[in-house]
This record gives structure tokens, sequence and C-alpha cells, in this order.
């Protein structure tokens, strides 16, 4: 298929590798020039621009935030390049009020637009083991299926309202970032009375917590090894705030997203915006004063 | 091995049945009567009051909280009646105050203190696939481990100090009604954007939250199927206490533990402290008045 | 002075009749008509349109929201029709995003933006005794004083960023929502132990809290009378918005502002949008469950 | 009147020595004897023991919590001391479930227990300006109400069960650390905003804040003045854990107390023991990491 892909960073760059080596011709474009070379090399063109990406059958594209989507796909002509009768799969974390906004612009131009937001860090990107939900009209998800079966190793269709895939999303990010303060705070707490967090963790991800979610996060707080960062706390408090806007939105009212959103803005205000999520957990070490004790 | 076993609710029953199954001489109390019969149909011996079942060489006990042990285990004879050299395997959820007085108890009167606490739903009990934290002095955890084994599939130790088995359990609680809680709110928040429970948490646990705390629950949330209890509420709540109380006794401030304590109040004060604990996703629904939209 | 008044609700209403009454020469506009009869009836004159009323020496606005003031002011009109050298006075309490927005867009137009958010609710307007923050040009805001003290009993300088006077409005309103739900939990607690709330806020507001924020909402609490609102609970609501984004925006961890948006929202998610924000109160006595016991 | 009053603290002491001030023959016992000596300087005389201080007509007790009314009250002999038909005033700040306990250990002895927990600082208690809230016997309060008057210049009647009045004094406290608690979050704000703590604060405290409650402790937040304190950290901890303590125990869920619990743990984890309450104000600061902006 001949598939137009926006955003290179190290999800994009991932997912666009697996549609090259599945065979298609891929044309990419980002905002900064090196990532596109290394696709380049692998065998995907390049685009000079956005609206020039967009004229393909299926154009995916995966931005960091909604400023950035707003900044390429809507004021940077994407929706305007794309021809008739083509695909628009997004696969950023965006608020549900952009997903809202964005189908009806397709819609008019006659053009396709499908949710397709994805659960997994980098390295399950490049290795096509994404979980990916989907939503949008039933026969334009049909035919990018198989699209996204190069990218994940499984996709749940949510039906046909775009931001079902999104709310979806932004629930997930939520249980991702509680199973981080959760683990967290049980190994302050474990650790005031002399357990070691490695040991404490090892406990609980191997029996009741065997999950990706803990297991993926739960080295990184014993060791206190946040960098190189995989979802970084910038990301994490972003979809915090996702979470809070559509809470409000729709009278939720979240606690435990509440503390997130609070133990984010901690560490962004102590200047850990650019280590991995996982480094909330300093948080809750720094209010104990645990490293003094 | 010739052994005490007192306490027999749904989860001292089923352990107390294999050890009878392995072998063992087990002599059995319990408050009520009925629970006593059917152990001595299936082999063991019953004994008159605490005190009896302790003149063992090995006394297991599985009482519901601090207050039960303390009736029971301080007042009613148990650490006086067991013989010197024996061992005490606390398997209860205590707090960490009881569990620090309750070791030189022993040790005043040569006998052994061990806690034991499991972790495990009854069913996982009688499979004997529990998973237990223990701590205490390493001879006497050596002596019992055999036992320990029949009772779980596994058996972390965690050093001399027998509270640091309890903060364990306790804080493993702890992360169990977080995964409760998050995924309560989630499930709120997509179900505000018309998605089904079901659908929700079915890609969670089948992705990055495929572990047994969150297998466990998720259907009891989306089917807010509460009854019969695995777990009753009630049993939550006083875990969440337990969770505060040693939080504040080496001031560690855990603001996901305060949320779980508040909504645990709010169901109890809306009769549910009977139901299983995922109940508490219930606080969430009202709170949010999902129902009545 | 030649003055445009825009926004008439119980706010604005109450505060132009005053600025009629002291003599000044007022042309008011209102989204709908009959508060601007009212004026006229007082003397004022009526402008047909925001950018008709904007044609004066000074500009008061008073909208309700953020929304209201980009429709009415940016977008409307007012900001095109200040004729060069007059004071556009804004009293609304909207955001620190927007208060940065507006105030170049005067500038660039030769126009002087002074924020002067005011402290009262409705009956405080009209006999001038509302306190009123403000911040802007000093040269300008020593233009408009005369006006703020026909307005209010006392005015605060607040330096020359317009935000300045936005953030202390915010932050003031977060204080009285606090000060709302601090009662609401303390009379919970002790209805729960028998003390009724009229005897306790009695005791309080009589002693260490005898001030205006207690005074006023005690009463409407014990008696549960949230109607007529002063100050509505979807007001309260935006402002604890406000508070949340500002917070945010600076990374400013603030819990208890998070448990009032989200008290908020629980109230919202019942229908009491429309009851005073006092009504904050029935959050803590539904979750306590107190009308059944 | 023949009294006795135990527990010479900076309150106690205050109190003790109006009541000898107006005529009373006081005899006074403390744990320290620097106290007792004070006391016998205005005219005093000091007891050797809890029980020789017991043996009056009235006896007052200002005890700084639970541990110290067990240990000098109840195993120190004050109960056992009083002779038939005397009247115990207890003026300390203790839980519910204690004061549910005292009251019939006098009944059973033909002594009268009376709480008469009292609101104020040392300054106002040696001006006898205490607030004072008194509950039990109605012949016992209409016995003592003359010296209540020597020690405050407002005494609430609340009824028979004496914890009516200790639940007032907690849910009075709680109310007064939200009001340290929402004057810190509103300062951080402003502050990130570039407004002067001062500035904001008197604002505030002299319009719709103007309150004892605010005036006292704003000046100490805007200085950062938390020493010497009037009312330490360490009892505004315990008071809020008489809180927790209280409403778990009705099941009444109280999210702003379960905020101020968690941040007195964080400055008690961070050395602030000794220091005022209103020290709580620098676990804002220090979350929000304002010092190094």
């Amino acid at each position: 298929m001949k598939i137009g892909f926006i955003g290179l960073g190290a999800m994009g760059k991932a997912m666009a590798a697996r549609l090259v080596a599945a065979g298609h011709e891929v044309t990419v474009w980002n905002r900064t020039r090196s990532a596109v070379d290394e696709l380049v090399a692998r065998g995907a063109h390049a685009a000079a621009s956005p609206l020039e990406a967009a004229q393909n059958e299926v154009v995916h594209s995966m931005l960091v935030d909604d400023a950035a989507v707003r900044s390429v796909v809507i004021a940077g002509g994407v929706i305007d390049g794309m021809p008739h009768g083509s695909i628009h799969v997004n696969h950023a974390t965006i608020s549900v009020a952009l997903a809202k906004e964005l189908a009806p612009l397709h819609r008019v131009r006659s053009t396709e637009y499908v949710a397709a937001p994805v659960f997994g860090r980098p390295d399950a990107a490049a290795a096509g083991n994404l979980y990916i939900a989907v939503a949008g009209d039933p026969a334009a998800v049909d035919h990018v299926r198989p699209l996204l079966h190069v990218l994940g190793q499984r996709v749940w269709s949510l039906g046909d309202a775009p931001e079902r895939a999104n709310i979806v999303k932004i629930a997930g990010n939520f249980m991702l970032a509680s199973a981080i303060e959760s683990m967290a705070e049980a190994c302050a707490l474990t650790r005031a009375y002399g357990v070691d967090p490695h040991e404490f963790l090892d406990l609980m991800t191997n029996t009741t917590f065997a999950a990706p979610a803990f297991k993926t996060y739960a080295p990184l707080i014993a060791d206190r090894r946040y960098s190189p960062p995989g979802y970084t706390l910038r990301l994490g408090r972003k979809d915090a705030g996702l979470t809070i806007e559509a809470a409000v939105s729709e009278r939720v009212p979240l606690p435990f997203a509440s503390v997130l959103d609070e133990n984010f803005l901690d560490a962004a205000a102590h200047g850990d915006d650019k280590l991995d999520a996982s480094a909330l957990s300093e948080v809750t070490v720094r209010r104990a004063n645990l490293d003094s004790r």
C-alpha cells in the first residue's frame, strides 16, 4: 500500500520502519531531518512537507501532543493534502476534545479519520508487539486493519466514534501512572521499615502483580534508574492532564488522577521532566525524606 | 509434625486442611464450632481452647485482625500454652505495632515468633497456591519452611524482624486496593464516554495489566458482582487503616493510601462492608452519578 | 467621566448602577436586554453593541468567564472600538493565560488594560463595599482609581502586570472555596457525633473564624439553604478550574485545590450547578450518608 | 473554691495563674518542677503527686495528649484521689474514644467528668480570652461555670455527652489547620506569579478573611517565622490524627483532613515537629521548589 507516515519520534520511527519492512511504500516526514534519513536508509521516501506525505492512500501520524497535531495536521496541511477517500490513522495520545474536532474536519473533505492509539514502549513498537485500540468508520478500520497488525500484536475495536479509542488510551495511561505511584508509595513505606525495594518489588511482580506494567517499571523504581527514559515524565504529565481534562469535561471525580497530577507537578518543579515517568517515585522518597534517614 | 491451628475462617480452614492432607497431626481451634467439625471430618483433632491448640511443636494462627490476635493469642492463652522451643507461625495481616509487641512476648517465654502473612484468596489457599512472606529467627523459619511450602507455591524470606513480613503484606494489600481503585476510576471515565467497562478491562487485563490482581477483580468490577465476597470490603478497610497507621508511625506521606481510606469509609457509610472489596468501585460510580445519566 | 460598562449580570448591574449614581455618564451593553433597561431607568445610556459601549474614555467589563471575554471583548469589537488612550478596566475573574494575552492586544492599539477583579457578592457591589485588586500601568490605574473607589471600600494595588491581580483573585476564590469545604467537613464530622451544625458553626464563626468568608457561608451550610445563589456552584467550579490551570502552568502542586475540583465535579454530576457554591457541603453529607443515619 | 490543677505547660500555666489571681485556692502539679515553682510564687500550693492535687472540690487538667491523660489521670491516681462529688474539668484536646472511656470511670467513683477543651493560644489564656466548649452533666457544668468564665471570654454548652465538646474541639483544630493550608497553597500559587505573600495575605486578612485564625497565622507564613511556636507542628499533627481517628470511627470521608495528615507527616519527616504548626506552609513551598526558582 502507499502510505504516508508523519512524526518520527522514538515510537513513530519504529512503527514506520515496520511498515517499510512489511513491503509498503512509505513516504515519511518529520520536523527534524535526521530521523527521516534513518528511514530513507531503510527504504522509505522522504517528503518535503507534511502536505506531501499526506498524498497517500493511508496516512499514519504519530505526533507528541495536541499542539503538534494542531500545528502539523490542521495548520500544516495534512488534512488538506489527503486525497478523497484516503484514511488518516492517528496513533497519537491526544485529548478527547481534539479527537471530536478532527473527525468532522476529515468528513467534510471526504476523507476518513481513524483513531488508533497504541500501548507499548519503543522496543515493543520495533518488535510489532504494540497493543492497539482502534475506533472510527468500520469500513475504514477494516481497510487499515492489516497495517495495524503489522504494528501491533493485538488490535481492539471500540466502535465508530474515534474519541472512544482516545479515552481508552487516556484511561490506560492513567492506570499505568497509577501503577507507578502505587509501587512508589508501597516501596517508600516498606523501605521506612527496612525492606529493600528490590526485595519487595521482586515479590510483588512475580506474584499478584506479574504484568508488563509492573515488570517494566519496577526495576527502574528499585534501581532509581530513570535515564534513558522510555516514556518521559513530561509525557506522563501531559497524559495526566488529558485525564483531568476528560474527567472535568464529563464531571467524573477521580481522586487518584488528582494525586498523579500533583505529583507530576512536584516532579517537574524539581527538574525531572526529561527523566522516565517512573521518576514519579522520587516525589514520595523526597516527601518522606527517606534518603536522610 | 504436631501442629496447632488457630482460626478457621475461609482462609484458615483451607490452610489447615492442606496441613492435614499433607499428613501432619493437626489440632484445630476456632471461635465457632462448625468450622472445627469440618476439619475434624478431614482428620484433624478438635481443641477445646486456644490454650489446648497451643500445646504443639508448631502453632499456626490465622485470625482476622489485631483485636482477635490480642484476644486469642495474648489474653486467650496461646502464648502461655506453647511449650518451650515451640514456634508460633502467625499468618494474620496485623499491624506493625502488634507485630513488634508479639516477638518479645514469645522470646521471654522461650518460644519463637515467625510472621508469615499470605497473599491469595481462599481458592488459592485450598490449592496450596498462596504466596507467603516470612520473617523471624532464621532457625525457626527453616524449621517451619516445609509447612509453608505445603501452604504456598512460593515463599519469600524477609529477614529476622517479623514486622518486615507484616509491612510487606500491608504494602501488598495497599497495592491491591490501588489496583481496584485505578480500575474503578478508569472505568468510570471511559464509561462516561460510552465505553463498556467489560470492553475496557478486557483490553487492559489482557495486555499491560495481565496479572492476577487485575484479572481477579476486573470481572467483579465490570459485572458489578460483589457477592459472595472473596476479600470483604470490611477487611480491605481494616487493611487500609493498617497502611495509614504504619505510614503515620514512620512519617511517610502516602496520598493514594489516603484516597483509599476515604473511599473505604464512603463505601462503609453506604452499607457495603460485607461485599467484596471491589465494591470500592461503586464509590466512584456514585460520585459521578453514572447510573442516572 | 464618560464610561462604557459591558456585562450586566448580578454583579455588573450593581456596579454600573453605582457609577451612574456617582454622576458619571455611563453607556451600558449586555447580552440580554432586560438588564440594560433597568440601568437606562436609572439614567444610563443603552449601547446597541459592545463596540458602541467601547467608545468611551474608560470601559469597564464584568463578564462571566474566559469564553465571554473572548467573544465580547476580542471577537465582539471592544478592543477595536476603544479610542486611543482610553482604558479598559476588566473586573472579570479570568484565567492568567487570558490576562497575559489581553494586555498586549491593548498595547498595540494604544489603549490601556487594567485588571481589577473584585471580591464580594452582589449586595456588597450595590453598597460599594467590594474589595478590589488592581494591576496595570500605574498612570492608567491612577486615572481610574476614583472610579474604583466608587465601586469598592478598599483598593489594593498589585503592580504593573495585570495578571498579578488575576492570580490574586483566583487564589482568593480558592481560599473561599476552601473555607466552604473546611466548614462542610467539620460539620459532617461533628454531626456524626450528634452536634448540630448550627451550634458548631455559631461557635466557630463567633470566635476564631469571625470573618465575612465564614459568616456568609456558615448559615447557608447549616440551613442547607443553597438557593437563591449569591455565587453559583457553576462559577465556583469554573474558578476551581482556573486555580488548577494556573497551578499546572507554573508547576505548583496544590492538594486542597484538587479536592475542591473533585468535589465541584461531584456536585455538578448531581445537578447542583445552579445552587449556591456552598452546596459543595452536600458532597460530604452524601459521601458520609449522614441523612440516612 | 478549692481547686486542683494538673498539667502546667504553656497553656496550663497561664490558666492556673488566672484561677489563683481570681482568689481561688489552687493546688498544682506538673511533671517537671519549674512550672510548679512559678505558680507557687504567684500563690498556689504545690502538690507532690497528681493524686494529691486531685483531693479538691474541682480538679482541672490540661495535659498534652491521650497518652499523658492515660498516664496521669487514669494510671497516676487522679480519678482515684478525687473526693466523692468532686468534678474533673478536662481541658485537654483528647480523642473521642478516650473521652467516652473517661466519663464512666468517673461515674462509678461518684465523681463528675466535664469536658472543657479551649480555643486560643497561651497569650489568650493569660488574658482570660479563651473560648471554651463545655459538655457534661448539667449540674456539674453549672457548678464550674464561674471558673470557666475566669478562663475564657465565652463558654459554649454542648449538652450532656462530654465527647461532644471534644469532637467540636477536634473539628475546630481541623478548621485551623485547613486555614493554614489554604493560606499556604494560595501563597505558593500567587508567589509563583510574582506576588509577595505579605501583599496577598494583607489583602485577604483585611477583607474576607479578617478573623483571628487567619490574622494569627498569616504573618508567620508570610515571614516564614515558625519559632518560637505558639501551637507546635507536633501538636497540630497529633490533632490531625485525632480528626482522622474520629472520622474513621464514624465512617465520614474527609479529604481535606487526609491532605493535612499527609502534609503534617511530610513536615515531620523534614524535622519540623518543634516549629509552629504554620510551618506546614513549607511543605508546599518545598514541593513547588519555589526557593530555587
